[in-house]
């Protein structure tokens, strides 16, 4: 599209930005040019790309107990100063320790010595390969129910499990619900089963030669054979071969461990509110990342916006009635140990209005998936229309992130800010998770959405 | 985001695909189940991405009048044929033939020889500089009417139009229609004041090195001067040095031509109606790109999402009542003269009903913009809800697309696909408009929304 006279006589048509009357006296419109700002402060000098930037370029991903992660938390605080909240400090929790180790290597061995190499990974939490790597057989398999019926026929073998990402949904987030029952228990059924190692299928839609990374779970009173991923292609080309020759063997070598837990902490900063400081409105992502890429939008987005949420408000002399309060969560990848901590943790006098999570990619936002009673629901979805100005005014039933689900049994409103998502999982736990993904655009309005609608709730309540 | 306890409890439940009844009797639901076949058709075997994949990477980008654009008619013509349609044909165009040659260089002169390269490069339709490139004294201005005020001071220099994208707009379609004045007229505005080329600061809300062409108009009755688009930072560098030393010079050198009008072609092909065959909706993009990139957004998408609609409704056996026209047009960004030979070919007894257009990016969809009096708005709004399985069920008055537009005349309703936008003009008549920029399961649902539409109203009239 290029035409001056096009632009000038179709396209600046279709799109009147909503304009705001003063004559308008409905009490949920009393916010409308105020979130007009707030956008457009975002697009214009808002700080969260710039953020992003720094948390994945100049640190790098940041799993766990690792030196990166740390190096984080020191990140978000400082971060968090330098914007000027009310105050800032450090929540310490214990979390998991584990590392990849040098070694990722992987093969199908043909007859005659032939060797293809395919792309494999560890997942998060899977013990190490024998030092010579596992040479065995390989048996296929797309559902557990499946690998039961085989009897004794894993035995000995890699277990392959290679049942899809369901393309066809709209919706990813169900898609990947649907496929990583294999990445989580794949090793532990595998072992049941008698196989000696679990090969999962990545949990992508995406056809290509990255495995994707991501936790998996042992059980203590069965073997803990390794779990590892293979990426999309990997996977399609060993089925295509498996169907020509049943007996082919597969190689596979990883060197991971876990280490003793690791000291961190969840980053923690507010704006305190000016009448009702006791009632928290807290917005967060998690700090921690897989140790592929960079962490972008997995979820360095979700934490420098809901930063970024509360330095636009300061930026604009708001001064909320109720406190509003970001927090970096550590550990949501693989352990939970941040929001849990968040939650278990005694604040005598306070409570929590309402829980907001920014963990579903830095991509254009849509709306927000609301998980509480049907009258607290209510009293939040009337604000959807705040978010129309930039089309991202769908109000869903359900939704909240693993971080904010603690403080369900506190029983705080849950809220997702939920984006554009046929992407994420593209991207999700790999080496492509990196800022040239993150559109600096996007990003900005997400966070701009997390400030009004925290900026809302701390005056009207819940 | 990652636990498989967090997949399983909070993120499956905020969306619950709108299930459809066989108990709902509304006329306007008779197509819910349909719609969604169709969403899902293109999830799992849509060929839109393959076919914008042969598109950008066998042929490449396809300015009117070159090998390519040629080429791109042959490969457009063949892909319908390919899938089938009733019938294909050709209908030429004489089309507007400007190269843009070898050079393009571009550099900041300071006193002392220095020179500081910026990247620089010819607006389509401009005349070439002097064999020895233009080096002279600057002029900054934001609007034509700074620059009318600057008296006699632009005499002999080159005039450099530094009004930015305004990128605190939302609508960036609204945004690039409040500078793209400066790109289309500023040749001619320069060379009224005096000045002897026009340097135009790429139209875009992306900093970066990258120029943007695009094109620029000429009047017979004054001096055609040099068009040539400096990148977002080249401009802002030139800027600032200016405001240090008002008095260095620039240096451009482009060596553009334009050639004899070229023999061209839209490219049209149809599904035949089985009950008002001459009655026809028609739902287009453009074959032509800019000679940058590879004309991946603007507009391969638009182009591959038509022709994709009606292989989508042949794929599932439907047999509309009136006639579906796929037409890539050619010759959009420079001329418009394929959309204006369609619009002006005699076709005895058809009537159009609608003309829909995809040229606004294959990014995810969003809805449509219709324009047309309010008795056929409402005709064709009525069929949003059809869209809301995939959050693409805005509909907004006004809209349409360059290429139909020259059907307006003959009161035919003029209807825009509208995708996500902010990324829109970062890579736009650019080297950056790649096929890496666009993400298939967008490019596919966008297409969806076109079989979608054009279907129903083929089936129910406007």
């Amino acid at each position: 599209m290029s035409h001056v006279w096009n632009c000038a006589r179709q396209s600046l048509m279709f799109f009147v930005l909503i304009s705001v009357s003063s004559a308008q006296t409905h009490p949920e419109q009393q916010y409308d040019s105020l979130a007009l700002k707030i956008f457009k402060t975002s697009l214009e000098s808002g700080k969260a790309y710039d953020a992003l930037t720094e948390l994945t370029t100049k640190i790098g991903n940041r799993l766990s107990g690792s030196p990166n992660a740390a190096k984080a938390v020191t990140w978000a605080q400082q971060k968090m100063e330098e914007f000027g909240f009310d105050s800032v400090h450090l929540e310490s929790c214990l979390v998991p320790h584990w590392v990849r180790g040098d070694v990722e290597e992987g093969a199908i061995l043909f007859g005659g010595g032939k060797r293809l190499p395919i792309a494999v990974t560890a997942l998060g939490g899977s013990v190490a390969t024998r030092k010579d790597g596992i040479t065995t057989g390989v048996v296929e398999v797309h559902s557990f129910k499946e690998l039961d019926n085989l009897g004794t026929k894993a035995k000995g073998k890699i277990v392959f499990l290679n049942r899809p990402f369901d393309e066809t949904k709209f919706n990813t987030f169900e898609a990947y619900g649907g496929a990583v029952d294999q990445r989580w228990a794949g090793a532990i059924q595998a072992a049941k089963a008698g196989g000696v190692l679990a090969l999962v299928r990545s949990v992508s839609p995406h056809l290509d030669n990255v495995p994707h990374t991501g936790v998996m779970g042992y059980t203590d009173s069965i073997l803990k054979v390794p779990g590892v991923a293979i990426s999309t292609q990997g996977a399609n080309r060993l089925s295509e071969l498996l169907k020509k020759d049943g007996g082919l063997k597969v190689y596979v070598k990883v060197s991971c461990q876990t280490l003793p837990d690791v000291e961190s902490a969840n980053v923690v900063g507010e704006i305190r509110g000016t009448e009702y400081p006791n009632e928290v409105i807290v917005v967060g992502g998690h700090l921690d990342s897989w140790d592929k890429g960079q962490g972008a939008h997995d979820d360095g987005a979700g934490v420098v916006q809901s930063i970024e949420a509360l330095r636009l408000l300061k930026q604009l002399g708001l001064k909320p009635k109720r406190t509003i309060r970001a927090v970096a969560f550590m550990n949501e990848e693989n352990g939970g140990r941040g929001g849990e901590a968040y939650a278990a943790k005694e604040r005598p006098g306070e409570k929590h209005i309402a829980a907001i999570e920014s963990d579903m990619g830095g991509f254009m936002p849509r709306g927000f998936g609301v998980n509480t009673d049907s009258v607290r629901y209510e009293r939040i979805a009337r604000w959807a229309h705040l978010f129309s100005p930039i089309w991202a005014d769908r109000i869903f039933p359900g939704g909240g992130g693993t971080d904010i689900s603690f403080l369900e049994k506190k029983n705080v409103p849950q809220i997702a800010l939920i984006p554009e998502m046929q992407r994420y999982f593209t991207y999700h736990h790999s080496a492509n998770d990196t800022i040239d993904k993150v559109d600096e655009r996007e990003l900005e309005l997400g966070a701009a959405c997390l400030a009004i609608l925290t900026y809302v709730l701390a005056q009207e309540g819940v």
